[in-house]
């Protein structure tokens, strides 16, 4: 069976790592002539919207995914009469712009910081007075990694900073002074079988993921599946899914979602009987789902920017190393290493060691 | 870094899915263009002797290696002045020829079968004296799988057997009523680590292996590695080898070895920390080697002649299904399954699922 990916990036390099051992082969749709999966599948290098080249994917392949968000969703849609294409066009069209996102949650009885659509100077001003502030000025769409938005405190000039979004749609949201982010990951395969994995506790520096740990038993487990169920089940969801979300107290706020395999999931590949990748292929092929069960306790760091000394890490007896063949560059993710022993202490024992080589 | 690998085949598929977490690129020459890892490197298709091509593969990578030992030593001795290859040429040469292999390890103070050189008619009817029957006739060079060997009986027509080999280096081998066949896996890199995985207890049907299961301390454990380390150490041994063993009482007779990744070592890919193709990446381009310690107790079912039914096995938890890209032929691998569980039972109650679903 032959599976086409939209986005030649990381993710679309691992998915076709875990997807080969299925024994599928792939067909990977990619812009850039170099991109860190162009050797593990047949590289058609053109633009998302070339609408020659999706017409060539859809005929390549049985089954179409995508390895991110930012997809034209017309380009889904084009795919889609032609080709069965998953996750669906509608969840894409959903996770891409933050008020569509946060007004289904909200929908479907899940919690979320409060928010304001805003479409002028005035929709701002008033939006400020309900909400309050501090709070967030988000673009609804083609944000990630912390880009896109902006914090609005009591001494920002909001007329300076509508300028600065130059018209383009935003959504406001209510500063959440949480006590942790978490994020669940689950999935859904054509057949309609759902798994979740175990939350993970996710770290971020400057808008961009750090660290992320595999949750054992955690008291909000079920509260998040429940919120992951809804969500799958509301967009007839096919493949894997992240929803981010915040802790305050006992409660948990969906901040966003990604309708794709995620960072805070990459420790599943050590860290669970089935990694999201593999998942998400047996989603997307319509095979049984593979166990999300924990095989101990699993923490992900991500390498951002800097390449890793390979020599240095992988001499700490425990390190997972994933490089992604991508070259250095400031703010860049180009690996991530995760860690998975069978106790905490353990686990925290190596990252510590891990933490001192890549400083 | 950007590796070799002269060979296409499952092996080299795995060794790339191993290879690329840690970086590295690949180029595999192989004369076949549907190789089952063509789609996993640059796909260089040209015979293995082919000097434009060999030389074309020399000046491409950083080193070489190989994942099979049919290879034409030649080819790796043409490639040996121009780039590094491992494993080196001697172990090659050592392994590919029995006399050769058998003669080493008598030299380390190895046991072995009895065994002659037999290079005419008169040999072969002197070494029967000598070795007594029953005995088997192999060909030195080329044979795996059962392949290129007869067994000789008190009623075995000796001049007719000696007329089908039609010449061919052959060795005369007593034949060892073991109690069991066992392996053990051993790696080593450039700078001299070295690293044991526990050995596998093996089963064999019409000479292909059937069935591997990792033993968790194993009484013979030691011996074996000490075996290993010997062969490791005579040969200047760089990257994965494997050594297959006869366990006769407490005494271990050394059947024949492979200087590459082998497949009763597929189990370790979940079933060890480190697995042997990332061991064997991480020992030919020298980086410290990943801990060989089992995870849990792990079977590895080889896939042979038919696909299965991916649905099938996939829905027995705890199976991890390794297709290799291969269309079904009689007496081909096409794939393995592994369970690796945490109680020999668990693994065991999974396995007679398998074998129902196989069947």
């Amino acid at each position: 069976m032959k599976v086409g990916i939209v986005g030649g990036g990381q993710l679309a390099r691992m998915l076709a790592i875990a997807g080969y051992p299925l024994g599928l082969d792939f067909v990977i749709l990619e812009p850039a002539e170099d991109a860190c999966s162009s050797h593990l599948g047949e590289h058609l290098c053109a633009n998302y919207d070339d609408e020659t080249a999706l017409a060539e994917l859809a005929e390549k392949v049985d089954v179409i995914t995508y390895e991110f968000e930012n997809v034209p969703v017309s380009a889904i849609e084009f795919l889609d009469g032609k080709c069965p294409v998953y996750p669906p066009a509608q969840a894409l069209a959903c996770a891409r712009d933050r008020l569509n996102e946060k007004t289904m949650f909200r929908e479907l009885g899940i919690g979320t910081a409060d928010f304001a659509n805003i479409e002028s100077l005035d929709d701002l001003k008033q939006a400020v007075v309900q909400i309050g502030l501090p709070a967030l000025l988000k673009t609804r769409t083609m944000g990630y990694d912390g880009k896109g938005q902006q914090m609005l405190r009591e001494d920002t000039d909001l007329d300076a900073v509508w300028k600065e979004f130059n018209g383009v749609p935003t959504i406001l949201e209510s500063l959440v002074l949480f006590d942790r982010e978490i994020s669940i990951i689950a999935v859904k395969n054509v057949s309609g079988e759902m798994a979740f994995y175990p939350i993970s506790e996710n770290h971020h520096e400057e808008g961009i993921l750090r660290l992320s740990t595999s949750q054992v038993d955690d008291p909000v487990q079920s509260q998040a599946e429940d919120y992951a169920r809804k969500v799958l089940e509301k967009l007839d969801y096919v493949g894997v899914i992240a929803i981010e979300l915040f802790q305050v107290g006992d409660q948990l706020l969906a901040n966003e979602m990604a309708p794709r395999v995620h960072n805070s999931g990459h420790w599943s590949i050590e860290g669970s009987v089935c990694g999201q990748f593999e998942n998400h292929m047996r989603a997307v092929v319509d095979l049984p789902l593979g166990s999300t069960e924990n095989l101990g306790y699993s923490t992900m760091i991500n390498l951002i920017g800097d390449l890793p000394e390979s020599m240095e890490v992988l001499s700490i007896p425990g390190v997972h190393l994933h490089l992604y063949g991508k070259s250095a560059r400031p703010g860049r993710k180009v690996g991530h290493i995760t860690v998975c022993e069978d106790s905490a202490e353990k686990t925290q024992k190596i990252l510590d060691q891990v933490q001192v080589r890549l400083t």
